[in-house]
């Protein structure tokens, strides 16, 4: 079954069900504001930060599914029969009910037909403003004049979205609305004039009436399906003073046949009552709010103009020119907080998917990413860990004892620099935790000096609460804290490498042969003691045994220590070759790579919570798509461009079978059911995920190998041997470099010439001309020395 | 508008439209295992912790009202036609379908009739059992055959009830179940064997199918009103691992003209395997049934036989002898954890709730009381005051800061040694929260010290982050900690008026002068300083400035330390005749007292969190149910009987009118809107509420005037002046006395002969016999010394 498809031209993902199997989300936003809508015009929205300013209350987890949202109902006067402009809530039966919903770059557009009456409606959020639009265009396709009302409808959050859905006694009695002039006030939960408050309006149109407390609206036992202002055709003026405080606009349409009428809704937050009045009266001219939709396309434009690439598989060119691109900035702007699986009230920024989110977001807006550099370094203690996120309003640190957190900066720092070959941020100031000033440098010294310094007894970096894997804790059950990282000393090693060859290029030469004795160190304890025989183990427990061995009865294998031992250069080639193909062997499916094999089909109290979760699921043997992309790279690695393009398409969402994987065909999910779940396949956890960047990078930076580094842009792609090579453009440093890749002895990796600017260069490496102009680079794959 | 009417005699409340104003609840169990239940049952389950060990998911706030409960749907399998057999969720129109909910004493009954269908469904839980009962009896009244299937729905809660709402990373992936026999199991969230989990069973009838993954019995977007497998006609067996778990059994139900089949279905709470088994099959007998629900009324039988009176007005009779006495033990069990407006998730067992709680259920289950003051006096500091609540799982304490919480544990135990004699209690050993163990009376000696010696600028009691008042927090916004509660210091003089007389019959006779002492320097104090000219003030903010005083501009009188200026003896009859009319006169409404006026019509800062709320709701000038009562017993301490009873009376629910009070009917809930809100006289936040305790104090102690003391019981009515009298029964230290009143004078106060077992007494205190006996006791009113 298909729910929908990619309109490329348009850049938008098109839905042609409205049912589809879960629901299919967009991000309205760049900036403050941000929406939440699904492909029935569910979802809510937040101020900055999800839990203390969110704006519509929204129930995760809801029977039915998906419910709070920004609805449009209609209904025909005459014959009391009414409709929703998005199919949800009321949900007209599909037969006589025609729908499309298209997702684009911030926007979102849905399209209804019922009973001769067609709308359009189109949800964004202007660039630099806290409020969102809404625009439903009415068409009488009929052939008789018809008596339409248009009701409008929101619930509002009472700020703060845990105590809204925790606290009643409180919150039953402070939601307070007042109505002027059309638009309807939400105020701030402290009644403290002006201090904050959000405000929906019927820009254009001559409101009949309103409803602003739910029970009037709904009625007592009522449902959105059934408001009882709907069925009845009359709001009652209503305003909350306690209870649930909702907006509501009831607009006339008469409208003749052919006859089209547009209505534009505006919601928003606002601290000044006359900034909210201006901006309201601002959007009551279509004029103006096409203008706005017209600046958001340009500025998406801009932006994916940075990174596009034309190859013979026309998914990875959706993927990678559209889609990729539109998650990677979303997950960089929210990072795990506000999904349809992140309720938006746990977790701020984390510190680890921040720092990994800016290495695939950084060729985007460079100076952002250092924007974000800087923060995640200010929550760094002085003696090297860090905070395991920030909140997002106060920047302050909570969470800590992870093991990996610190050592993603040293990676992000340098995925800034090669980007924008700004040496100097690592001499600039940048406080830790106390506020001490330090330099950036220093901070990444001090990373490593921790990891390098807290150790077990095999010599390895203690795996603390937990690593990457955030169920792996091996200390916490026996608490003697004795418990080592396998992958942790595998970033250990690939941090210190970038650490040298940072370094080098900001002039620091004593430091070169530390860290790359330092790393060389690591690496050989790491093959005397962790590898396995076939395999890398993933940890030590707190007795010193391994995890992920075969010696195991369950967990024999991890697979994430496998491409680590890879990209951090631990494995010779040797290992590198055995252990990727144990990665194949016993964790690839059709799917994607499970992360461990066999799954715990017990609880396992010395692991940690890993084998609470059933076999199959979330780290427990689920295909988790973060460290997929590792595999891909490692492949690409050791010169597999087949099986790291079979690693690549099996998660790919544009790729995937819509029946089976159930999220977004357009973004990546955090984890598909593995192997040993009865529903094998079954993708969870979209948008807000690790997967996305790394997804990003393995797909640009390693498979098709262009790539930023320190003196300039690399391009050593390792391909599918049956391509005949591929075009990309590439934004760096200033300028937009043109390259085209053949390939036609038909191999997998190896660049045999070079040609930049009509010229033979010798190296696949490509100055960094910064001269603003347009570059062209060709380049012909082959084995080196063959004709 | 009426929605229903007592039915006394079976000591019920009886339901005739299932469309009330708000969800009508009744609570199930009255040990460990809990079931809130709505009177188209709606609610949830727990074991022990509202929080932690949660069996059923219920949304709050939700759209439709009141959704998640117990859900039994009809189905005609011949037109396919379906219902509830409780109304909700389907919602039939009520032109079609008849509907009658009894609430009963532990136990709730629902009959429906639809199409020529009759059900009747009892909800119970069998006394010591962690399980509840479903038992329909489905009943052909038409005249034909009838072919149809019931099915059964709840939605399990992933047990931590707090995290189900909030982490759907983890919680869309833990949930498990498993089936066989009939029975669906769901799972621990920790996957340990039999660590503990649920199940739901159809114990006496064959299951055609069932489905325990929500999808499959809803639909993807299906709803409660409409879920696929009862439109289909067929559940699909489905298993949940991951997403989430329900119960649902579907019954074949062929019924013959006249013919009646019953449903057995057992939902339970166990930690073995064997034990649910057994019990299933145990409830799979309609007599065993039966006998468990005869045990249950005997119970409550038995509990109401303690106390029970006969006056002129019906409306009393039905709260003091079932209702109140009913809530009283709610409260006692439940604190303020779980209702339908605590969500069970943020509040344990309140320290200064259950103390309180204590004072009006003591004369049911002395035994219960005492461990739970020794529960409360181990979460005391050493330094004197307390933790605000406590776990009721690990019974460890959290939060701090409140300066009334110790005070009241003097109030509490007192009130235990009065209702029996035991004053070797003060002696027990009792651990601070340190463990450190000392005498309960040193544990009311520190509560005594603690407030006497922190105290601020005029002597006063500081008020800390609040006192009784939770909103009043005086000293958080400037943070100077100067604050001073005139309210603690009223409680101070009671608490130590109450020490003197617990020392003398203890024989601490050393202790009785010095709590006399400091309670006359406390009152005098409280004259000097607090006295308003017309009233007591509330208290002083951190500048030192009268709160609750003439000179402000608003909140210039607060009701609490009217009456307890009589209540702890401050008062000397002048002023406390004059505070007690300034009550009536700036306070007193209709619908009951206000807590404070005029209301704060702005946010001040300084005040603390009183003013958040909008003007006439919660501690901004509502009626506040639980200071009403005090102002009931100053009134009769000042001998105002008809003025005591017209406040009783005012917010008694069972003499309020539905459409406007729209809470239950039957219990007190926490306030009613005040004369500043547009919706004056709503009842908001019923049943979990001090106002319970102190209603039935104030009645049975001090409108009817009978009460425990040291020595006996004292028989003291102040009633209104028409009443000729009145009836009560009192079980008291092991005798049950037969009080008859009469009022030959029409006086409100005043006992002018005692007849106790046909002997003429000298005083109104009855001797406690303790010999197991009747005693009859006849008390004639009327102004002593007159003929």
């Amino acid at each position: 079954m298909k729910w929908g498809h990619f309109d490329n031209k348009n850049k938008e993902y098109v839905i042609t069900r409205p049912d589809t199997p879960l629901p299919w989300i967009n991000y309205l936003g760049c900036d403050d504001y941000c929406g939440l809508i699904s492909n029935t015009a569910g979802g809510y929205s937040f101020y900055k930060d999800a839990r203390e300013r969110r704006l519509l209350r929204y129930r995760y987890n809801n029977i039915p599914m998906d419910r709070g949202g920004r609805y449009l109902y209609i209904r025909d006067n005459k014959s009391g029969d009414y409709w929703s402009a998005t199919w949800q809530p009321v949900q007209k039966d599909l037969d006589e009910y025609s729908y499309e919903c298209r997702h684009g770059l911030g926007y979102t557009k849905i399209r209804s037909e019922y009973e001769g009456i067609t709308t359009h409606t189109t949800y964004f959020v202007p660039l630099g403003e806290n409020l969102e639009i809404w625009m439903i265009k009415i068409k009488n396709d009929s052939r008789k004049p018809r008596d339409l009302s248009v009701f409008s409808f929101v619930e509002f959050c009472l700020w703060d979205a845990l105590n809204d859905m925790t606290d009643y006694q409180y919150n039953l009695n402070i939601g307070e609305t007042s109505y002027s002039d059309g638009i309807i006030y939400h105020l701030s939960r402290y009644r403290v004039d002006e201090a904050y408050f959000s405000y929906f309006a019927c820009a254009n149109g001559k409101v009949a009436a309103f409803d602003s407390q739910r029970r009037d609206f709904l009625g007592d036992y009522g449902s959105l399906e059934k408001p009882e202002a709907v069925i009845n055709g009359k709001c009652r003026n209503s305003i909350a003073c306690g209870w649930a405080p909702v907006g509501a606009h009831q607009v006339k349409a008469a409208l003749k046949p052919k006859e089209e009428k547009t209505l534009i809704f505006v919601l928003g937050y606002s601290e000044k009552m006359a900034d909210a009045q201006r901006l309201v009266k601002k959007f009551s001219s279509e004029e103006n709010v096409k203008r706005e939709l017209e600046k958001l396309n340009k500025h998406w434009e801009a932006n994916l103009a940075k990174l596009s690439v034309k190859t013979e598989d026309e998914d990875v060119n959706t993927m990678v020119n559209i889609w990729n691109q539109y998650q990677v900035r979303t997950t960089f702007n929210w990072s795990r907080s506000a999904s349809y699986y992140e309720a938006g009230i746990g977790r701020g920024m984390g510190f680890r998917d921040s720092n990994q989110d800016t290495m695939g977001f950084v060729y985007q807006i460079p100076e952002r990413v250092k924007g974000r550099i800087i923060d995640l370094a200010s929550t760094q203690f002085e003696r090297g860990d860090a905070y395991h996120q920030y909140s997002p309003l106060t920047k302050k640190g909570n969470g800590r004892g992870y093991s990996d957190d610190h050592l993603w900066l040293i990676l992000s720092t340098a995925s800034y620099i090669k980007e924008t070959g700004d040496t100097d941020f690592l001499s600039e100031s940048v406080p830790y935790d106390t506020g001490k000033p330090s330099s950036m440098y220093e901070h990444l010294e001090r990373a490593i000096e921790f990891s390098g310094t807290n150790v077990g007894p095999h010599g390895l970096p203690l795996i603390g609460f937990a690593d990457w894997n955030d169920c792996l804790n091996l200390s916490v059950h026996k608490g003697k804290n004795k418990a080592e990282s396998v992958m942790v000393a595998m970033m250990f090693v690939a941090a210190c490498t970038e650490m040298a060859r940072l370094a080098e290029a900001s002039g620091r030469n004593d430091d070169i042969a530390k860290y790359s004795t330092l790393a060389k160190e690591m690496s050989d304890t790491i093959n005397e003691k962790a590898w396995d025989g076939e395999w890398y183990v993933r940890a030590f427990d707190d007795d010193g045994n391994p995890v992920g061995s075969s010696k195991n009865k369950e967990g024999k294998i991890y697979l994430e220590t496998q491409p680590w031992a890879v990209m951090s250069g631990v494995a010779d080639s040797e290992r590198a070759k055995k252990c990727m193909d144990s990665v194949k062997k016993l964790l690839a499916t059709e799917h994607g790579i499970l992360i461990l094999q066999p799954s715990y089909s017990k609880h396992y109290p010395e692991l940690g919570s890993i084998s609470v979760y059933p076999p199959g699921l979330k780290e427990n043997g689920a295909i988790f798509c973060h460290p997929n992309p590792w595999a891909m790279m490692a492949e690409t690695m050791i010169g597999h461009g087949d099986q790291a393009f079979t690693y690549y398409k099996a998660i790919m969402p544009a790729a995937r079978p819509s029946q089976i994987h159930k999220t977004e065909p357009y973004v990546y999910c955090q984890m598909i059911a593995g192997i040993d779940h009865k529903d094998f396949g079954e993708g969870k956890n979209s948008w807000l995920t690790g997967s996305a960047a790394w997804n990003l990078i393995a797909s640009t930076q390693w498979i098709l190998g262009i790539r930023a580094d320190y003196k300039g842009l690399i391009v050593d792609p390792c391909i599918p041997k049956d391509w005949d090579g591929f075009e990309a453009k590439r934004h760096f440093r200033g300028s937009d470099y043109y390259i085209t890749v053949r390939n036609p002895k038909h191999v997998s990796k190896g660049v045999k010439s070079v040609v930049v600017d009509g010229k033979t260069s010798g190296s696949n490496l490509i100055p960094a001309f910064t001269d603003g102009a347009d570059h062209h680079v060709e380049v012909t794959m082959g084995l080196p020395g063959q004709g």
